[in-house]
């Protein structure tokens, strides 16, 4: 499983990229059903923001900083200093792009001229709300891997004088991100339904990674009995659907005060599809998008991360190639990680991928009609574009 | 600042052992107001929990255990079974103090006839979420201060296989509890009170932490500039007195369906000022509370901590004993510390911290006697009988 830490749902063409490096030169768009017809929706135009939309979003964040360095029951300068600090570095470094799709979920929903002023600022609090917990996921897991570096640069705890404090800084952030929906959203009907929500998110988050650092053994080495499709579907869905897909489209709901449980359920569905799907491309990308625009090199292989080549490989395999594959796998050696890739393709994982993809397009894409009026369609046609065609 | 770990008000006496070594033997119950008399409000016989109390409340466990092990969504096996582990090995092994106090504090407002079945229950709920954060802060600080030992044996981060796991852990536990509330609460008036009281808290003991962080210099020696009367009552009400002082009582509050903001503002002034003394007691018994029946030994003074001591120390003492003072405070050697006791007795803060304790005796028994109907007088009470005569 690629540990990628940008969503490039918003960025540029995946798929079309990685096609160059693949023996299936196919095209999706062919393929697939529909999508040159009339959208049955309103379409996000093939973006989850505009560029004023990102600007107002950034434009809220002094706002954020003041409201919640503001000395509201006088903690003392230091500490407002400090958490000055670790708002500024965290927070607004990141592509941001679960807070917007949060604010684009919103939009979706409510036509511009049902967009108050508090409507709208309501809507860019959950945003935040959301990059906040984000951060909160990014920080422990940066301390918990060692990692030093994220987004181009050092991580926070790895900075000058954090170190463990970056525990706690976590803490202090997620509280924060309460504070602020308290703040604001306090009186509205859907406020609880939100909290809730994010609780139960940063529970399945939890679970997911827990799932994630049980799979390897005592010693690190991959334990390749674990390296079932069951595990890992569970370990995707937990881990990263959830915070990433399922809460931003949520949360974007329940701002536009679609509380309905029939209607989040319809949405938890298609998200937590669409996480999956996107984890899996992640992953196929992470051994075979050589020339994709992806920002951390694929190292999966040599870390011996549980992943869906290798959970599919496993399923496959004759003993003879499982026992050379489980000789490889998890190795640092460029002859060992070239020996996994000839294995893939022996296997023609590629193939199997191409049909997993297609049949998921078109699994998702009838999930997605299928939804009821008060699910975010539009914009989750727009996460199935980004993902299937780039 | 001493931190000992164990809340000592379920405990034997404090002060009275305090006294032998106190060059100043007056008795407190003579110098005070009104204890003999007859209570105006029911006591709590001079302990949060009876031994029947204590068993019904450890009785509820395996029912938690199951509530948040069950696999309610599947997380999978691996999961429940390593949270199985975080739960056993944390929550039941510290004294339970806070979470019996919560429980406490809803029997004091609720009269037996008036304990159903399902409000009992919700109170032990509410308890063991009270103890469930407070392990989440356990968990956190140990890995923060690389605390090998705790309640006796090894902290949860340094056993064998646990590492940085325990900041997921952490943050498992904290959102279970969350997962708890909803699971017994959510149609019970005070929920959402409840819930904010809980992110509230948390926001606070972050802030608390980050003050006490940020004291020292980046070389990890005292800053004394920072020694000031303000910055050490800023600290030691968020670090400390909110979750251990004002949650258990606010939280039984809300579970015996107390949800007045004036009484909770009540309630609130005299916890934290109690819990405010209770440090400020601590950091005395750290440094002279020999024979006394505490489980860490006082090492403030070798640590460079802020403390109570050192700061009326620095406020009061003429330019050539503070020059002195610094010079020794912050040191390991045996010579260094009894350098600064001695410093101490010179300035005689014995007496001061006498006069100290008799004044805010009176201050809290008058703030308790004048705190409403609805408001746990009777605990408030047994905690500052406990504080004052052990």
């Amino acid at each position: 499983m690629a540990s990628r830490s940008v969503l490039m749902l918003m960025g540029k063409s995946r798929l079309l990229n990685a096609r160059v490096v693949s023996d299936n030169a196919r095209l999706l768009s062919t393929a697939s059903p529909g999508l040159t017809s009339a959208p049955t929706f309103p379409k996000r135009h093939g973006q989850t923001a505009t560029k004023d939309e990102r600007r107002e979003f950034m434009g809220m964040f002094p706002d954020i900083v003041r409201d919640l360095t503001g000395d509201p029951e006088k903690r003392n300068q230091d500490v407002e200093r400090w958490f000055h600090k670790v708002l500024q570095f965290n927070v607004p470094s990141g592509r941001k792009s679960r807070g917007l799709a949060a604010v684009a979920s919103f939009r979706t929903l409510v036509p511009p001229e049902e967009r108050s002023e508090e409507r709208m600022r309501n809507a860019l609090i959950v945003g935040w709300c959301v990059e906040l917990i984000h951060n909160v996921f990014v920080i422990q897991d940066d301390i918990a891997k060692g990692r030093q570096v994220r987004r181009g640069r050092s991580s926070w705890h790895n900075m000058d004088h954090v170190g463990v404090k970056a525990i706690n800084d976590a803490l202090m952030l997620e509280n924060s991100m309460y504070f602020l929906l308290w703040k604001y959203l306090r009186n509205e009907p859907y406020y609880i339904k939100l909290v809730e929500l994010f609780h139960q998110v940063a529970l399945k988050t939890s679970a997911g990674r827990t799932l994630d650092a049980l799979t390897n053994k005592k010693d690190g080495t991959p334990n390749f009995e674990k390296f079932t499709m069951d595990r890992y579907m569970r370990l995707i869905r937990n881990k990263n659907a959830y915070y990433t897909f399922l809460l931003p489209m949520a949360a974007g709901m329940y701002a536009a005060g679609v509380q309905a449980p029939e209607l989040h359920r319809q949405a938890k569905t298609v998200q937590l599809d669409i996480g999956e799907f996107y984890q899996i491309q992640d992953d196929f990308l992470d051994c075979f998008g050589e020339g994709v625009d992806i920002v951390k090199i694929g190292s999966d292989i040599e870390e011996g991360r549980i992943s869906w080549l290798a959970v599919v490989f496993l399923q496959r395999a004759p003993p003879a190639l499982k026992e050379e594959f489980m000789k490889n796998y998890g190795k640092k050696e460029a002859e060992s990680v070239a020996k996994v890739k000839g294995l893939y393709e022996e296997l023609k994982l590629h193939q199997l991928f191409d049909a997993y993809e297609e049949q998921n397009y078109r699994r998702l894409y009838d999930e997605i009609q299928q939804c009821s009026l008060g699910v975010p369609k539009g914009l989750m046609m727009t996460f199935l574009e980004k993902l299937f065609r780039g």
